[in-house]
């Protein structure tokens, strides 16, 4: 199913970030086709930096409930896969199980930085890195999309470091490879695009690029464009917002018309469904 | 702290709704002066519905987080104690080691089920509910404020047997009693207020009867209300509406001045204090 | 696999207790064909006593460390289903989710209390607990075997009440059903397995009455048995004589010949596989 | 208390093994006054290898249970942090809360492998682990013992390496020094001490040079000497032996008298005490 979205080029697919069981359910009422598992929302849910703070089995507990709260696939962002390659096979192997339907590896080295944080970024070595590609493929054959997250361009290491490192991934064995920009416009993107020709689906995160109309992906045959964070964003700053007014009104009677109501939660959630397995399952009372 | 917020009548405290350490971070920084861990926002963000499907541990590891994302004091939904008084102490003691204020224990039945679902929720018997708050007070004496939440009004059994809870939980070691109630009005509330006569300290939770003045509880001399799920609910509402129109759009363009930047995001999980610490601690590079 | 090991009446198998990676490793080399992930040996390997303690997720995560440890397949002492049947459910879809087998859900109410401690456990209600199996059984299918364990002759029920119940949770989808006797014969379950006439596979614990021989149980046409705890109690009593001789000696050198050594310890946890991928995976050092 | 134990060199003190709640309850029962949570013998005992696969939040829940489980202070095996310095004050930070009363960190890189395992142990800049120290020290300030491993003998490195790291880790804050050794006679340590000259306090680990009596180090004024595995491996050797015999004989009788009973065990878990809070603190029944 993530295959089908993410590496057929023919059509372009969408996939929205969810941090927690709550925002999986949303984002699959609303009508997306696949989630993202985001370090950087999981990360800051959690109260952590987006700095390998988070252990591997704290996001593998996160992808459970995200995966156990809709049916949708989920790539999960696995950032360079926590250490070596055997930490990124253990990883692999662990989101498996817990039913997510692919991972992407990012070429940083641990601990890691976001990379829209700071200069600097240091990348992994090509071998090493594509060691950790070859390494996951074995431990989780086809069961598992495998997604290359190239780092290069975040790192000012330029265009062309960013095409041999994809020829390198694809050889490793990665399903797509995911190519990464901080600037505010995405010819970078585009320009990866063209040199790259779709030797494997190629895969985006228009975070900063936000502008760029989808019509150009499509042109681009890009595969997939991941909205990253936008829901914890969105959350952030509703929270913000209710905390202000409520600490500034002492009362939540203004902003009852602007949250969810409880009933919309409960449904949300499914609550009628334990309303009827209670009338199938359980006694009639006395 | 806590107790002081709580347990001293002379002044009415807000405890906010956190339900992990964003959350806990954005409603420190509004202004508040505690948090609300509640059961319900929490099971909601894991994907669970409030009907004692998420275990006492994890609850825990989630309060892990909100301590550890803010300095206020928390005070922790901790249901029922999830089982009988041996399982209310464990979940105390590892609160209390996990940096928990308080606990507010409610005399409902294991597995419960939310207070404004369905009706026909089952009270505990007083005797063994009474017997946790005892087991709680003996294993973490005066460690972990120990709130007596009566659900007497939820389940339609009326004034007096809720009075005569708040007495004998008073006797069972109670530091606060919390009284419930689901009406859109605030008169049960009031009038429980009136016959109980602060014995000890009421905790209040206007869900419900929203559109009460917080004079009118400053007037009857209640110590602490709770705003126990408007941080979830916001939140719900933003990343429904985020989706939505991302979906319609597909594109984040117009979204972007609604939802929080990701410096805003950074700067509430302190990467600067990450950036100095690298400084400090770091080797300068090569 | 474990619904052949179990539900085939043809042959007798045997399920050795594990209750961490280790323990699970060491019963597979040592031939064992299937594994019993029991909730005494993992409440106590966790310091937890028998009486629901541990919650369903600790016991989950333990599952997890030992179906990840061996090849076996692994049945789950569920306990009584961690509260009601929705908790029931709850924990059988995330068992299976973990790489599980089987599941047993014993007939006793939340929290429950060790088999082996006290007078005076008490049973669920017939109906209430063939609610949860249903429940289970609509949950998970066929993908999970669902053991329904009866505690009627622990409680001191009677025979009558243990076939009674039998039929009825066969009724309700049992795929075998666990006959658990404290005595220190097997009478008791060869009554039962008599009377029952293997409509269901049954399944014993000879813990009490280990002296019987399993030539009786081949004969009985029973389908497995498990042995329970042994591996934990070995482990308990290894770990408390060299604890006193380290203590009374304050030395190692004695006790090196009876324990094992660390190479066997590497062996068991295949760290030749990892030298072998560290020279597949890594770049060659420089 | 652990720091009266380690820090004061008037006496050698031992710190004795525990991996889980029973072996840390054994080894308080047997007399021991302090635990060393070997993080080899916990990953052996999850099925991971010790080679950085256990993430640091399982480690940490490791920990609470061999907290939990006894009243003696605990001496927690950090490795090297699971990181860089903030990797590691953070696992301080969250070890510190779980109740542990130390920390021990070695100038290992991440991911590390076990010291006896295998050549060429690449040692951290010492620096960079320096930082690594300064960071935990700043965050946790007295409250964590903090120990400082060094692996240069391991590596290969020489004596003049290990005594310069020494100094180096006691200007970084540390409060003793660990020095570890595998060779299979004492001399290594022996030669270290007498260099070091108890500038700091000195732990050793000897699991190789087990030969040596303990009236050597008791004259060369260590502090402490950790038995670092030994639990875990009677455990393994006495788990493997039961399987083998249950698996021969298909019976437990011959067994039975060399393994702990259950009443050894549930009168180590205190289920006394569970009996008599239950008379405490259930109603009594009708």
């Amino acid at each position: 199913m993530l295959r089908a979205e993410i590496c057929s080029s023919r059509e372009l697919s969408f996939l929205m970030e969810a941090h927690d069981g709550l925002s999986a359910a949303i984002a699959e009422r609303a009508g997306f086709k696949g989630l993202w598992a985001s370090g950087l929302s999981i990360a800051c849910s959690l109260g952590y930096r987006d700095a390998s703070e988070l252990s591997w089995s704290q996001l593998v507990d996160v992808v459970d409930r995200i995966v156990d709260s809709s049916k949708l696939p989920v790539l999960v962002d696995g950032d360079g896969g926590f250490g070596n390659f055997n930490n990124a096979r253990l990883l692999a192997r662990m989101l498996r199980q817990r039913g997510a339907a692919g991972v992407a590896l990012e070429d940083s080295c641990f601990p890691k930085m976001n990379s829209f944080v700071g200069e600097g970024h240091v990348l992994a070595d090509v071998d090493e890195f594509s060691g950790r590609l070859r390494a996951v493929k074995d431990a989780v054959t086809d069961e598992l999309v495998l997604v290359a997250r190239i780092e290069a361009l975040i790192a000012g290491r330029g265009m062309e470091e960013a095409i041999s490192r994809a020829h390198a991934y694809a050889n490793a064995g990665a399903d797509a490879i995911l190519i990464h920009s901080r600037r505010s416009a995405a010819d970078e993107i585009l320009a990866f695009v063209r040199a790259w020709q779709n030797r494997l689906p190629v895969v985006i995160v228009p975070t900063k690029y936000y502008r760029t109309p989808v019509a150009v992906y499509r042109k681009a045959r890009i595969s997939a464009a991941i909205w990253a964070n936008h829901s914890m964003r969105a959350a952030a700053a509703a929270m913000r917002q209710v905390c202000r007014r409520i600490v500034a009104e002492e009362n939540t009677a203004s902003i009852e018309p602007n949250i969810a109501t409880l009933d919309d939660v409960f449904e949300l959630l499914k609550y009628d469904e334990l309303a009827r397995a209670e009338a199938r399952y359980l006694p009639p009372p006395d």
